[in-house]
């Protein structure tokens, strides 16, 4: 398992690369939620989505022999844009397997970084097989968007710059998908303050991370019904490794809520945040009993969406 | 007619006030445009705009004896959600006359800051009309939203922390509505650095700024057809003499490009920016040859609109 360590040698590593996201605050929505809400605005990093994070670390200690023959991976479109980017930027190919009900702002990106798709249906099995083909033909390198204990460091560098930045910090809440994100989080809380408390915040139409916490070993979603396209993947044997150990709950929410929230982002803050990234202020208002009075460290975590598909 | 030395005294007076927003670039647009934008996002202004600015500094030079009766004033949104909370922060009640065909948004924004809101029909004698009765029936001090002269010094704050920030501005491009920003804008940078050159961006469909340059007294638009709700209004006989003297032209802009420049906005740097604002962008994609290799700042002015009616 990795340590604040890695994760800190992650962020030497990544930290000249990636955007310094600003943090945010909002009189509005302070007082509105009766807490102290301080926003990682990772919507603003390179490609729109803090996973340029850990894809950066891991591309950066691809063998260097191996580096030709480029990086795969699947992913539903935040990650495939950064492996597209990363590649782009080292001048290899790309391989994206994406599932084909995927956003058609996120499949765009990845075509304009000149990474090429191969589109499958949305299960964790048919992503899994199409990519090892994918493999076994390029020999590229797979880049696993969130079981990677390389990516998972490279993660864990958001949580590094917002408790450098902020004082006090008493609760992080992050959403979870595959779980990347909230593992690199939970370590580098708990290494630096283990009285942080350190969330998760999950769809009910896509709650394996909760089920998992519960049951002692990782459950798969078989079906998913949520808007928030980019948790819909199950946590890999890494990250509820990680999380199990780490991370206080996985608090579910439902969309309404998450769509509720978006909205008072979008018109509150004046930015743009798709609806993976919205769940967490969802959570804090769901449960608002919990986190009121409460500093909390919130990453919104992306801001790539098809802007004529609002859910309002 | 004011200098630079008031706008200096307008910003002493209002800037522990107002927020300093941030200048943000985007390598993508730039490179897209083949310019260096320096974005001025006055959407994250307070109340979503620029308009703050002005009211700030106009409310602050009202006799104190007067302040009792409250503030009034007309207005197609932003500059009433300045009044509004302007007026909530002195306890001191606010009038606003809105046209009938204001933004859901805008109208809401005035009646949560407690604003007291008559609407009227979209023309400019029926705003005057029905703002004259209710001063007479209230005694309020009125507020114009552009040709009074403290509002354009508070106005022209804007580009005092653009030209602070940013080296070698070669040309500023704002929204032309009634004049206030585009004259206090030009009044800053001409007095600074006279090579800076300094346009209106406005729409095709409500172009008296541009007619009443060439004709050289002001014209009305009797009728408007643009999706920029916040530049329907003609310019002030104060606003057309300073930009008459300062604006080197008016740059006409179809919504169209207006509508393109606003979805790149929004996808590209994930801020949430109206069309009013989004005219300035639209402005440089048209006259591309103009504005090539050029360093341009503009003024991002808000951020209000119905987030149900977006033009794509």
């Amino acid at each position: 398992m990795i340590t604040i360590n890695d994760i800190n040698s992650a962020y030497d590593r990544i930290k000249s690369t990636i955007h310094r996201t600003p943090i945010l605050s909002s009189q509005l929505i302070d007082s509105f939620c009766d807490t102290n809400i301080f926003f990682k605005c990772e919507n603003f990093q390179k490609v729109g989505a803090f996973k340029f994070r850990g894809v950066s670390n891991a591309v950066s200690l691809i063998d260097k022999g191996k580096l030709k023959y480029g990086v795969a991976t699947h992913s539903s479109g935040n990650h495939g844009q950064a492996v597209a980017l990363a590649a782009k930027l080292l001048n290899i190919p790309a391989y994206i397997v994406m599932p084909n009900n995927s956003p058609i702002a996120k499949i765009n990106a990845i075509s304009d970084y000149g990474g090429n798709i191969t589109f499958c249906t949305p299960t964790l099995a048919a992503r899994e097989e199409i990519l090892d083909d994918v493999i076994t033909n390029t020999k590229a390198n797979f880049i696993h968007p969130y079981n990677d204990m390389n990516v998972i460091a490279g993660q864990g560098t958001a949580t590094i710059e917002i408790l450098n930045e902020i004082n006090d910090i008493e609760v992080i809440i992050v959403p979870v998908g595959g779980g990347g994100l909230l593992s690199g989080t939970s370590i580098v809380a708990k290494s630096i303050n283990s009285n942080i408390k350190v969330f998760g915040a999950e769809p009910t139409g896509a709650d394996d991370a909760y089920r998992s916490l519960r049951s002692g070993y990782v459950q798969i979603n078989e079906i998913t019904n949520t808007i928030c396209d980019g948790l819909r993947t199950s946590l890999g044997n890494n990250t509820f490794e990680i999380i199990s150990k780490y991370v206080d709950d996985i608090l579910l929410v439902e969309d309404e809520w998450t769509i509720k929230a978006m909205r008072l982002i979008w018109e509150r803050m004046k930015i743009v945040v798709e609806p993976s990234a919205s769940i967490t202020l969802g959570a804090i208002m769901k449960y608002r009993e919990m986190f009121k009075k409460k500093r909390l460290g919130v990453i919104l975590t992306g801001g790539n969406l098809d802007l004529t598909k609002l859910p309002f």
